[in-house]
């Protein structure tokens, strides 16, 4: 009752070890990061998201992260809050943004929804790159909730770039795959 | 590096334990999490921020959660989330929405950030009751983020109900007096 545990799965850590560690193009980054995604609806561990916070001069892998809300019973578990909450547990900072020379990038298969999208804002990292966009999601059926129309602008003025599209087609590959499974598409509202 | 663990200081235990554990007025439950939110300064654990999960007919307190952000190295752990991932635990679901007979509702010393608002949709809780305002938070520093100028209706549009300005001004004293103590105001932007 007192403690929360969110474990990565161990094909995670196994594939995190056996990976180049270091991801010179972005596209080396995103192809990682929607690996994950796959490899996560092929283990069943949770729903075709997966996430990364790499160090942006060099591209080396700091966390990585996938969804896990329906192993972990905890809705909060998106990709991207796993890999920021690795990231920063690794970093030993709550503030990514804090390290001295060293600018952190998340780096996601499909575009945050609106918690994601604040707990970039909160963690420091000062770049998000993005594989599907929004509407790749709501296709088949997720909701990426009340996000502003304006994200990407709202988070240029904090300072935060972000980069869409990249990888798009195969990131979206990867939701229509678990679409046709028939993988939960949880949503709490419907 | 493989889990992430976030602990309940044992105080917020024993305060919890030392409750009356059901709260029937909608001010009881937030004079219960202002009281969360005061005591996590006291004892240094957090920033000014207390939250619970209470189920709505009864007001029984499912789960508590303050800020922990310094203390857990986690910019995630705003209270709204950790009351969340405990009521979740306690209840062994994700999807709070999904029991029978049950509705749950989250209340929060100050109106939800944009990550916690978003983490409010995916939690199933079918109601927010809120103490202090957003622009209470602002002007001590605190950053809500970009939320949209709507989002009260925008929870409404997903079966959500929010209540304002329940005590507000007992709440917004406990963010002034944390102001004044010189308490940490986290914001990575600045």
């Amino acid at each position: 009752m007192s403690e929360i545990i969110l474990n990565l799965p161990v094909w995670v850590q196994d594939f995190v070890e056996d990976s180049a560690g270091t991801f010179p193009a972005i596209e080396d980054r995103m192809r990682f990061v929607i690996e994950l995604s796959r490899q996560n609806i092929e283990h069943k561990t949770g729903g075709p998201f997966g996430a990364g916070i790499f160090e942006q001069k060099n591209g080396r892998l700091v966390a990585a992260g996938v969804n896990l809300v329906e192993s972990s019973n905890c809705s909060i578990a998106h990709a991207e809050i796993m890999a920021i909450a690795f990231a920063q547990k690794t970093l030993g900072n709550y503030n990514m943004g804090a390290e001295k020379g060293a600018v952190f990038e998340l780096v996601t298969s499909t575009e945050p929804c609106v918690m994601c999208l604040g707990a970039v804002c909160w963690s420091g990292v000062k770049a998000v790159v993005c594989g599907a966009r929004d509407e790749d999601a709501r296709r088949i059926g997720f909701d990426e909730g009340p996000k502003p129309q304006n994200w990407v602008q709202a988070l240029a003025g904090r300072g935060i770039s972000v980069v869409q599209d990249v990888l798009r087609e195969q990131a979206d590959e990867v939701l229509t795959e678990y679409y046709e499974r028939g993988g939960l598409i949880y949503n709490p509202v419907r």
